[in-house]
């Protein structure tokens, strides 16, 4: 059996529930939907217990599952979704952080782009806020998955969409919400306030006439 | 005379009062709006005394009806739409909590769809927070009743619909606001939270043109 | 000289130091915009003084003029709009209270009324809100008068229309603000958020093309 | 060496430490963006170090800096805007605060300006929030610059028109966000207030199509 640092598990949930109380209270977060992770070590990540309020966890919401998913020292249930973390954290070793939200912004503006589109962001100054981008000048290409209720499939697409774009930083699906990434807690914070900045500018836009 | 037990009033009452600080300071229930029961037993229900303040009550201002809307040991005035509440208890055995509020989103979404027609709501992975809901893929109907002060009339409409409907988790009044209703104040809640998300991405995608 | 009892002037102080609180934290008094007053007695009023954060007041930032807006037993300048509050005092002997704000919401709805319009609201239960409204069915009606620095002016336009309008339980004025009062602190508050909710659903409703 | 007063030091930073808590929670600084001084001396300011969290710094996230943006007395690096600042420090010789945000209104208003416009407020009494004016009725002109990496190439576009217009109270930079300053860092937060208050009327109005 696989084993992991308690510590490390500790720390990793303690992160977690701050996340979440934090996103919760942005409303990105809502009705026990989202769930989050962060890695304990190369063969471990800490993940939400499915179902809970993201509000309100207690470490004991956090679990530890391998890099397969499968559940390590624990009952627990881990979210329906734990196949999208791990892809992840196999296809870039300095992943510490995955957060997944489920907020207004990113919902609508997920459903408003055409299928087979990616969401496009260019000339904002935020776009820095993402790691190792020094201007304003590129543009920040965000894939729009279907949703579905099939996780494994949905687990390959997106290895092999990031598999072949590794400066991306998150990804949207469908009518649900977003997946984001960095190399520590506070990194993955970060993009997740650059990224819905950038969600409400955009529908903002939309909505002037822009 | 009906009896209750009074540490199952007084723990309603509670649960309550925290659902109303909650409700009130997202705007939810403004201005003295809204009123929010919960089940004692088969026979009787707590409920919020008329005209209160949502994000300031007190034990106090949580009264006990039976569920022919009776007040019970209690010189109070239970809220006017006591009537609305009952209705579910008696069709729905298994529901704890009943909450109503009154959100700009809603009242502004009630009074855009067509007399006549429900909202329909389809593609939204948070369609899950309710409970029984496995996936997106469904279409979640919310019925739209019309604004009116006879409440006794507005009540055997509401029976009416969801007896034929009981799978359905809640229903709008026209420029009014929502009811919906869960297992435990908790359900309730995210049932509320989940609505009020959906209510606020159809505007948004509304407006976006979309 | 006109003499007030001290403890009143404390009581009203504070009723308006806290109330400075609220109405800050939601948005509606900016920038140390905003004033408010409440009743002493048949002939003093107390009132914020001059250009004061709205959202760190205190008492001592509350100062006594009569009921022609002369300052009692002070040095401090009251607000410029002082005229406006004593009309509403001398207009209507049971009120206790009146706020005057400055949101977005009012703002904006106030320069896309037609010169000449009232605002004119309809069908919303939470006109019921008002004191002395029972019902969603009948039309609340709100002047809209013209931005001017001449409050003397200003002031007998508000007395002669409601001297005609005794029913209706505040105004706007254009691109600046909205009055309202109320025979209690927590009445008029009632009345600032029954505005501010109708306020929204009006400019959301116009904006989603209802 | 020039020397600064190190207690000047100490409240400097602490003024800056908590205006960012305020605009960090306002949401006007997401993301680790914006940047905050405020004048020490004829000679240093106070200035934000890059690139930290705005909502949670500590005094050791303010540094000193003289009129030509070099470090005094620290190894810490300043922000990379540094020299937008001292440019309205030497311009204007009673300013003693800066402020640099990245709203979301203020960056969608900014792509929507046509390029060499301004943007111009008119007619709401939230103009008499800016220093030195006193009625609705005049026009407040916001220059908005092309965003740059060129942070010199821009600070000589301002120090002109500034130059020029040195009763204007802030301007815009496209897709990237607000500056605006003041005699203290009361006076500036209320600038910022008032600014944002204004974009949010502008925007909104555009979008109810007044």
């Amino acid at each position: 059996m696989s084993v992991f640092d308690a510590s490390d598990y500790a720390a990793a949930a303690q992160s977690i529930v701050e996340a979440g109380r934090f996103l919760y209270q942005r409303g990105w977060s809502p009705a026990t939907s989202s769930n989050y992770s962060a890695r304990l070590d190369s063969q471990h990540l800490a993940i939400t217990v499915s179902g809970r309020h993201k509000g309100a966890l207690r470490p004991e919401d956090v679990m530890v599952v391998d890099l397969t998913g499968t559940p390590v020292q624990t009952r627990a249930r881990p979210s329906a979704e734990t196949g999208l973390h791990t892809v992840l954290y196999k296809l870039f070793p300095e992943v510490g952080a995955v957060l997944h939200t489920h907020s207004v912004n990113a919902t609508v503006l997920s459903r408003l782009v055409p299928p087979g589109d990616a969401l496009r962001l260019r000339d904002y100054e935020l776009q820095k806020a993402f790691e190792g981008i020094n201007t304003h000048e590129g543009e920040l290409c965000v894939p729009v998955f279907d949703n579905t209720q099939d996780i494994d499939g949905l687990a390959r697409e997106t290895r092999r969409w990031f598999g072949n774009h590794a400066d991306q930083p998150g990804y949207l699906i469908r009518g649900h919400g977003l997946y984001t990434w960095g190399k520590t807690m506070a990194d993955c914070l970060r993009h997740i306030e650059a990224f819905e900045f950038l969600f409400e500018c955009e529908l903002l836009t939309m909505r002037t006439g822009g």
